[in-house]
């Protein structure tokens, strides 16, 4: 079967470079987080806030994939990071040599954390290996609660959830206990965040695990 | 590049049991819909609707595309129609020869109109034929206004558009008129509905629009 041959060799080809990046990035002490979710989960507002609220006490670089356009590479380099825009033209989720290329744009030196916004997409991204030391998936609370059951891909690669925009929950019909469960039920060990990029709620404790990860890296 | 024939032999194969669903399905006079969305932008819940609201007027098959779990399958069928789920297991969109095989657990010759909901995924579904005669695409009010944009290949390919949860407006940063710009901006030719489904907004129009296009197969 040539088809399953090739789709292996470059899944195998992916995952070298993605070593080689994890072994530059290491090499500068630097640690990478691959942040996944749904179209409109809230990816780039959730860096915005992020940014933001470390201004000062970590520098963070960010690479934004998109299908299309700059917008939220825009969005961030407005919020004070330091970011490079990866259009995929069609892709439906980052590769490693795109995160290679893309950090030839980045002072890596400067950075304390690199965060990497993949393409919107619950399914494909999972699949790809960029090179980063955790994944985070974020649930919207407006998306419904059976996501964790019907894409247990990608909560099973993940390190940590953020349930986004629990300032909606008297709006919409949704669990957060249900979906806990179900993300628990698929992976034992993710680290749960239930927040609001709106009213702040939440954030603190998301930004303390997000400065703890990063600090991480000088400890090995 | 055996990479690339080999992609395009795959598509090729595709289009070639497309074509045979859509002359399978016409032969007795019966239309298809392929409903395509990002996760949780609430595809389910408005065939859910479409099929209480059109009961007694429009029989409706639907094919029910999931990662995982036959949870949409059960609410489709508690909600009066005849339900054939796939479990795709990892494949992140449907394929024409999983339609084939899904079409052999309906009644065809008791139906009046066949929607089928794609993979929640509003990347990869756009790139493959199912043998469907019009496809539509929800965009959620949740998922910001920018979704058009950024996901240009499936606004391109749609006959629809219809924009759900505009119950949650007062509560979101959500400028419909954008949204209908952008995605006209891509398809000039694109029908747009704006409905909620709590409160049942908007649902009259889509349902006459259902309705029309189910029986517009007679005319040929």
């Amino acid at each position: 079967m040539p088809t399953v041959t090739i789709a292996r060799n470059i899944l195998a080809n992916n995952d070298l470079i993605a070593a080689e990046i994890k072994q530059q990035l290491a090499a500068r002490g630097l640690r990478a987080l691959n942040l996944m979710s749904s179209p409109g989960a809230g990816k780039t507002t959730l860096l915005e806030r992020t940014i933001s609220l470390l201004r000062g006490r970590l520098a963070i670089g960010v690479v934004e994939g998109d299908l299309e356009t700059s917008a939220d590479a825009e969005r961030i380099e407005a919020a004070g990071a330091q970011t490079v825009q990866i259009n995929t033209r069609g892709t439906c989720h980052l590769e490693a040599h795109m995160i290679r290329d893309a950090l030839m744009h980045l002072e890596l030196a400067s950075l304390d954390l690199l965060v990497i916004e993949n393409v919107g997409n619950l399914v494909c991204p999972a699949g790809w290996n960029l090179g980063d030391d955790a994944r985070v998936v974020i649930a919207s609370t407006t998306e419904g609660d059976d996501k964790p059951a019907k894409y247990p891909g990608m909560f099973a690669v993940a390190q940590a959830m953020v349930v986004n925009k629990i300032d909606l929950l008297p709006y919409v019909d949704y669990d957060v206990a249900k979906v806990r469960r179900q993300a628990l039920a698929i992976n034992p060990q993710l680290r749960i965040f239930e927040v609001s990029c709106c009213t702040g709620e939440g954030l603190d404790a998301w930004c303390a695990w997000v400065t703890a990860f990063a600090h991480s890296a000088s400890e090995e």
